[in-house]
């Protein structure tokens, strides 16, 4: 069986801060995405990284929220599907901006995220990471959030902020 | 949206291997499966427990498989979805087994398992454990194995023994 | 041979806080000394836990620093050795506190701290709670720092903020 | 403060085992040392790596154990500690033979081990290799295990089998 090509657009977003420990703070400064992805087996999909931009989403303007969903409705041109890594706080409006901008994409387009970071124990990264790679290869296409055990189509998709999910 | 209710039926296999230190020796003893359930944020499932065997699938019988694949199949009557966590060196004859006995099943039922117990750091369990819940919820009925990041159906799925997968 | 028996006084810092994944920050909020110590096989030592307070030690007033030091004299009377583990950042106001109130103790008294926290996969509380845990029993009475592979003595030590240890 | 030298032997043994994913089985046979060592932060301590053999210590011989007794005893003019990592079945092998050649050598010898692998969730080998990091700096010079928030002398260390540990 023959390897669906996935292009991953990374973006920032808790899933990648890493922690100063001299400041005591979290930043969005490196890419552990490829970290994540060396862990995984990943028999199913060959993956095209796309670097985009490296933000917090609450920092996020309108015009990036428009160059992600265009980026992303390029690259459903030439892949089979495309993968979106994003903050959750604003990943609604990215969604729901490909929606508008595109329709119904040629290809599968998903977006995943992080409500705790990768270089954090009790991550949930790693399973929002491995779900987003799996729900690419098996939905219609459309535009979706796949995190904590579940695959939501926009339009329509919310952040819960008070249980830290989507629904 | 409802969580869909699923049957988790667990065998034994590698995935839940422990290390006995005073021989140095891996054994089938303990379920940890729960551990790896508590550790993942289960948003689209409830999942009823039902611990049927704990072997080393190169031991189990041809009746072993008969009975796995009857448990299954009986479970399809009443849950919206199954899983089976099974050894991966014969789990393709259990899965063969319910095709034989049920065809289609009502539900999807999805087997999985691991090449590295859950006990090591670089363990396949969570990863393909992340993998069945999720796929569950997005095939249409069928017999499956999610593992590696693809989903394979059955009949006609093998092991490669020489990668550590399947195809 | 018997285990020697410690009071190990905690009092918060870096080593144990914990991430609030709804406003993103770290905060000191529960004690995960207990699953520290958990972790380690601690076949030398009897501890008795003294959860003194749970503060950044940035926050900590004079009054604090008091108490912590009058807390280890007291514990001293009546134990083989104490511990305490404090946030880095003052850490060393309450060493000399120790020194300037009793000078040198009966039993060693130890401090140690982190600079990653314990929630944090490259975490060295792990590490740095593991040797003072050993410090305690090997070095003679008197006021200490066990931290990344080095035991400095009080009075005099300090902490190198560009370094993010301590010499 | 200048750091001490040590000589850092290596020998094999359950701490560096690795799993054969495709035998099930645990195998001596890369050295998994440097990775731990990368995962400390070693303040007090240059090590000087020395590789010397990779066995499982039940399968060492009678030679075995003087040669690296013997290499053990040649580090110790040019450093100030040697460490030795050894499987704990046959240590107290060879931390008796180091005292029969060398009686009390100039500087600290320890020697160390695991019960249970790095490449598992549950190792003691950080731990142990932590706690001979630091041992060699304090204990004066002699042979000594540490391991388990302990630090024993030779001659008259022995494995308690039962229990998995040295008293």
């Amino acid at each position: 069986m023959a390897k669906i090509r996935i292009a991953l657009i990374s973006t920032g977003g808790t899933i990648e801060k890493t922690y100063d420990e001299l400041s005591g703070l979290l930043h969005n400064e490196i890419h552990g995405l490829d970290v994540m992805l060396a862990r995984l087996q990943l028999e199913g999909v060959d993956i095209v990284r796309v670097p985009l931009m490296n933000k917090d989403s609450l920092e996020m303007s309108d015009a990036d929220h428009t160059l992600i969903a265009e980026t992303a409705g390029s690259l459903t041109a030439t892949h089979d599907g495309v993968l979106i890594v994003h903050g959750t706080d604003t990943l609604e409006v990215t969604g729901e901006r490909i929606v508008t901008l595109m329709g119904t994409p040629r290809v599968p387009v998903v977006l995943t995220g992080a409500m705790r970071p990768y270089i954090m124990r009790n991550t949930d990264a790693l399973q929002n990471l491995t779900e987003a790679l799996l729900a690419v290869q098996l939905v219609e296409p459309g535009v979706y959030v796949a995190i904590h055990n579940k695959v939501l189509r926009f339009p329509g998709v919310k952040k819960q902020r008070a249980r830290g999910t989507f629904a």
